[in-house]
Parts: structure tokens; C-alpha cells; sequence
């Protein structure tokens, strides 16, 4: 089995028995090992270099069983799923090291080494679940398309929206950061794709704290920051963000939009060479462009604070980093995310999900850049 | 704090120096201490007799000012959570046993010991959760208005369904589980909350499937079952559940509804006495009504197949339990959801979700019980 490939690999390169994870739902490799979204208790999965066991909980013996390429094990359920993990490696007569992700809960490392093994780290499955296979990312695709739905939604409300002074009006009611997130998240939920809390909405200055969740009044001329994140009925991430202006953007926010755009162009253009190009090549690409249209980069907290991007998967942050010494690889999900920021002014970010491939990349958004909302409509039919 | 209380109690009992929690978003003993929604990276918590250290990230700094009733700590953000609890320790000179969840990740265990500490595992987080203040209990209130409006969406979905021979149709295409699933999940975002991935629709058969993900037609005469359990913005859920038929429901649908409706009065009876009652009998007395009604208890997978309910809080399943043999105490939220299953039939299930007061309790559910969507119209105004 493909998942586990690289799992043996590393047991055969440490002279380790076997692997362990032990966690919950919450946990992406356990997701990753597992094939099924399991509960909110604890479960294990344990490899080895001849067999795979998940000790499942019984309520989900049937998602288990469709979907897990080993035994599955509902025996001792009253147990922590750390001493049902020592048992299943007891009767597969595993004896020596086992390898776990450095967080396993520290009860389940004391089950493993009560049992007589040696218990060492590794990060072998967080490091596979970097390079995505074509299944992998279709779910990918597939949750991208609501977030871009999010986004459309969006643009649609800030599109019908009316200036009543210094504030937007919708629907005969002040709009305001909550009630706009509220419209995308539902639009989200309705696509099949959980918003997964993520939803970020900052107006003006709020678009520089990129993790706002506050409920601030929209106004005319000013940022209105979307960034949304939700998780597929599978397990995967999307992650998209658009910047818009309603009632013209002069100013500041055409100026940082216009560096962001370049930025972005910039960071496209590392990924034009696909598979090979050293991951924090994207960055600099992108700090060196947005530096040249006179914002600064890593300085506090004006203009681009953040780095170009992440790895998104079964979790929302993933490797790989662009700020490291990693190198892109085909099937490297990861996002695009120029953005400049500045607390007296706002914030304008333009993010876009990539699949690296062997040659250039593919882009899973399909949206306009736009600061303008009109240009968010859909194309006419017929 | 009255949130450290239970803490500083335990650290005086067990003659420890500190408590130390280390996880992410997704640890609501984590979440519960610092008061904040973190990220999907690793924070801490430590909480010594007279201080408590956020050991926050940079980007929710904000957020860990406002909430945490300590000192937040932004420094030395690239090392692993474990070890900036180590050294919060060493800052204020706690010396002696580390109290923990036995959860918790197992490098930060190894900090701690490195540092010099005996770690010990503890529960005091979670049974101080298990005790909800007037607040909490506002804020699961807001959740359950949301959940009620979800199962409210899903009886206008399927007033509004018409019979094509065995299936359901709306709005000019064919119903399915998935279809109201959406449905519902797009009114709970719109009212503010996540579907946190937890609504299950089960159909006919498939209602016997506690967590059914699947995808199956909605058929007339046939029992519907929608449970929904979202999770509100300061990380508090609510549960509920309702189960429908669309066009008359007679024969075993009827029958399994009576039973459940009368397992509910009975459990309900239970909880009226208020503080102080076995939460065993919540189970015993609604399952001795089932029984009555001539289903099976706890006899594989034909009728009521589980405890009458759990806790719900920061997780949606939660201490108390009604299995073991924990009183009820004032403060304690509690599902009721006594169900009726049989996989050659379909399943019944009626959900609501009280507050254990002194004397009695509140039912924070305000929603018909009937299997006929047409009873959860909303009343008539004026």
C-alpha cells in the first residue's frame, strides 16, 4: 500500500520493529494512515514492514474495515489506544524499536515502552504526506472549488452592497465582517465542505491581523480581506483569500494590491520551473518584487510580514515551508500568498493553491485578482 | 481565576509545583486555560499556585492578552511548545512534580523531565470542564439556538419534499442524505457556527449507522434521522437530534418514536430531581421504558444500542459519563438521546441538551419531538 511505502522505508533505514500513531480525528497522520475520519477518542494505527493493524473503535468498524488496507482490531475498546497499539505489535511480534510521531500522547509512548520497546521519533509520515498522489489531490480540487464558491459569494454581496456614508449597507442592514463571513461560510457548507472555523474577514486595518475574528463594520474604500480554509468531507484543505474594495480603490490599497499582484507573479514565475526549484526561491522571488514596489518585507508589521506560503493537506499548515532548505516536488500542494499590510491603512493579500508538478505547476483557483468585486461575476451563459 | 481553582486545588492535593498543558486548537483542556481559539500549531499553558504563562504564538498574541489572566509569553517561537513550558517553569521557579493530562505530547513530557521534573498525569482539567459557569452555559445556549435552526431547515427541506414513487424529491431534483446535510449545515453557518464536520443524516436503514457519512436516497414512509452537533466561535458545542417520515409514519417508525419519546419522559423524570442524582440513572430509567415498549437494550444492534447521553462542552463528548458512577451536578450539560435502531427497519433517535441545576434542570432545546415536519413549522406571527 502506497501510504505505507514510505513508513517501511524508514524502519528498514532505522533498524526499527514498527510504526505507532496513536491520536484522534484532529490528528493528520493518524488521518493519513487510517484512510477514515474517525472519532473524536483516541485510535492507533501501528505498521509494520509485513503487516498493518488499526485498533478502531467499534462505532467505526465499518468506515475502518472499507477503508483501512490492514486488520482492523475492535477488541479491549475500554482501553487507551495506546496499550491496545502495544498489544496489536505484541501479536504481530514486533520486538525492538518503535518509531512515533514526536506528539503521540505521552501515555501511549509509556504503553510502548512498558511493553519493552524502545520508543524513538520520527517525522516519516508527516514528511509522505508532503507529496500528494493524484487522488489526493482531486479532494484537494474538489474542496478548492468551494472555496473559490466562498469567494464568489463574496464578491456577489460586496457587489450588491450600498455606501450609507462611511458604511455598507446589504439587504437593508449594516454589513459588517461577521455578517459577511457568515453569508461565505454558509455558501461553503452548502458546496458539501466545512468552513472548519477558518474563515478570516478583516475591513481596513483589521486586514493586517491575519488571524481576525473580531466583527468590524465594512466600509467604502477601504480593504475587505477573505480568506477562507475549510476541510473536505475527506479530510483535505483548500486555502484561497481575496482583498476587495468597494466604491473605488485608490490609494494605498491600489498600491499594495499592485505589489501583491507582482509578488504573486513573481512567486509563479519560481513555479513555472516546477519539481527541483528550492521552495524558499518562492519567497525571495516574491519579497524581492513587492520590496521593489516600495513596501518593506520582515519588518514588523508593515508591509509583507508573512512568508509566500505553506504545504496544505490533511492539515491546514503543512510541509512544506518556504523558508527553509526544502526542495518542491511533484505532487507539492502549497499556497501562493503575497500580501502587504499596514495597520493605519489595511491589508490587501491574494492567495492561490498550487500542485507542483514535474514541470511547472497547476493552479486549483480559478478566480480573478481583482480589488473589484464586478469582476467577480459569474460569466455570462449562452 | 475561578478556571485555575480546580488546578491550584489539585497541585495542593498532590503536592506538585505546576500544571503543564502543550497541544493545539483541536485540546479543549488547552482550549479551557487559555480561554482563546488557537491555531493548528502547538501552544502551552503552565499554572504554578500563584502565576499562569500562555506560551502563545506570535500571531495570537492579541487574542492571548485578552483572554488569558497571565502572562503571555511570545519568546523562543521556534521550539517546540514542550520546551518553552519548560522554561515558563524555570522563569517562575517551580520546582517539584509537573502535573499533565496523560495526553499529553510525549517530546513535552520529555522537557519537562529534562528540565528536572517528575511528570505525573492528572484529570483536574478535564472534571473542572465537566462543571460548567453561567457563561459557558450561555455560550452552548447560542450553539443550540443554531442547532435548532439547522433541524428546523431540514423539516422545511422535507415539508417541502414531494413522493416520485420511492423517493423524495425538492425543489425539482431527487433528495439524499447529502443534499439535506448541505442544506442543514448552510443554515448553521449562516446562523455563526461550524457544522464541525459532526452532522449525520441516516435514511431508513443507514439511521442505524451512528455516524453515517454516506450518501443514500430519501424515501416516503422511511425514518430520517438528523443529528447535529456544531461547534460555536469560542469552541462550544451543542448536539441535538430529530428524526423525521415524510408521509405518514406508521408501523415501525411509529412504534420506535413512542418508545423513544417515552425514554426521553423517563430520563427527563430523572433529571427533575435536580443535583445529587446517579447520572446511571438517567440510562436505567429510559431504558427500562424501551424495554417496556418491547425493544431490546444494549443486545447488539437492534434497539436502544447506547448510553443515554455524555457531556458537551469544549469537546462534544465529554465527562460526565452514564455509564460509570458519576452524580449530576449543578453545572453539568448533558445530552438525552434515547434512540431505537434496527438495521432491517431504520432508526429513531430524539436528542436534547440540559443543564443539571440544583433543583432540576433546563432543556436547552426548544423543538417539537414528532416525526412530521410539518409540526416544526414556525408559529404563526401576530
Amino acid at each position: 500500500m502506497a501510504r505505507f511505502d514510505a513508513v517501511r522505508a524508514t524502519l528498514d533505514e532505522r533498524g526499527a520493529a514498527a510504526l505507532a500513531v496513536v491520536g484522534d480525528r484532529s490528528d493528520p497522520d493518524l488521518r493519513y494512515l487510517a484512510g477514515f475520519d474517525g472519532p473524536d477518542r483516541e485510535y492507533a494505527v501501528v505498521v509494520t514492514r509485513d503487516a498493518a493493524v488499526c485498533c478502531a473503535p467499534r462505532l467505526f468498524e465499518r468506515d475502518a474495515r472499507d477503508a483501512f488496507p490492514g486488520r482492523v482490531a475492535t477488541d479491549e475498546q475500554g482501553d487507551p489506544a495506546g496499550r491496545r497499539a502495544a498489544a496489536a505489535l505484541d501479536d504481530l511480534g514486533a520486538d525492538g524499536t518503535v518509531l512515533t510521531p514526536r506528539a503521540i500522547p505521552h501515555d501511549a509512548a509509556l504503553y510502548l515502552e512498558g511493553a519493552g520497546h524502545d520508543v524513538a521519533s520520527t517525522d516519516a509520515v508527516a514528511a509522505a504526506r508532503a507529496i500528494k498522489t493524484e487522488s489526493e489531490i482531486e479532494r484537494v480540487r474538489t474542496v478548492a472549488a468551494a472555496a473559490e464558491a466562498g469567494i464568489r459569494r463574496a464578491a456577489a454581496v460586496l457587489g450588491a452592497a450600498t455606501a450609507d456614508g462611511d458604511r455598507l449597507r446589504f439587504e437593508g442592514a449594516p454589513l459588517t465582517t461577521e455578517r459577511l463571513r457568515r453569508a461565505v461560510d454558509a455558501e461553503m457548507a452548502g458546496c458539501g465542505v466545512d468552513p472548519a472555523h477558518n474563515t478570516v474577514v478583516g475591513a481596513g486595518p483589521s486586514c493586517a491581523d491575519l488571524h481576525y475574528r473580531g466583527d468590524d463594520p465594512l466600509r467604502p474604500g477601504e480593504t475587505i480581506l477573505l480568506d477562507v480554509s475549510p476541510r473536505g468531507p475527506e479530510g483535505y484543505h483548500a486555502d484561497c483569500t481575496r482583498t476587495f474594495v468597494v466604491g473605488g480603490g485608490g490609494g494605498w490599497p491600489r498600491r499594495a494590491h499592485v505589489a501583491a499582484e507582482m509578488g504573486m507573479d513573481a512567486a509563479l514565475a519560481v513555479l513555472s520551473a516546477g519539481a527541483g526549484e528550492a521552495a524558499s526561491k518562492v519567497h525571495t522571488e516574491a519579497a524581492a518584487e513587492i520590496r521593489a514596489y516600495g513596501f518593506p518585507v520582515d519588518d514588523g508589521e508593515v508591509g509583507f510580514t508573512h512568508s509566500i506560503g505553506h504545504g496544505v493537506g490533511l492539515a491546514l499548515h503543512e510541509r512544506p515551508s518556504t523558508q527553509g532548505d526544502a526542495e518542491l516536488t511533484a505532487g507539492t500542494v502549497l499556497t501562493v500568498e503575497p500580501g502587504v499590510y499596514d495597520p493605519e491603512e489595511g491589508g490587501v493579500r491574494i492567495e492561490d493553491l498550487v500542485v507542483v508538478r514535474a514541470e511547472g505547476y497547476e493552479n486549483l483557483i480559478d478566480l480573478p485578482r481583482s480589488l473589484d468585486p464586478a469582476a467577480y461575476d459569474p460569466p455570462d451563459e449562452g
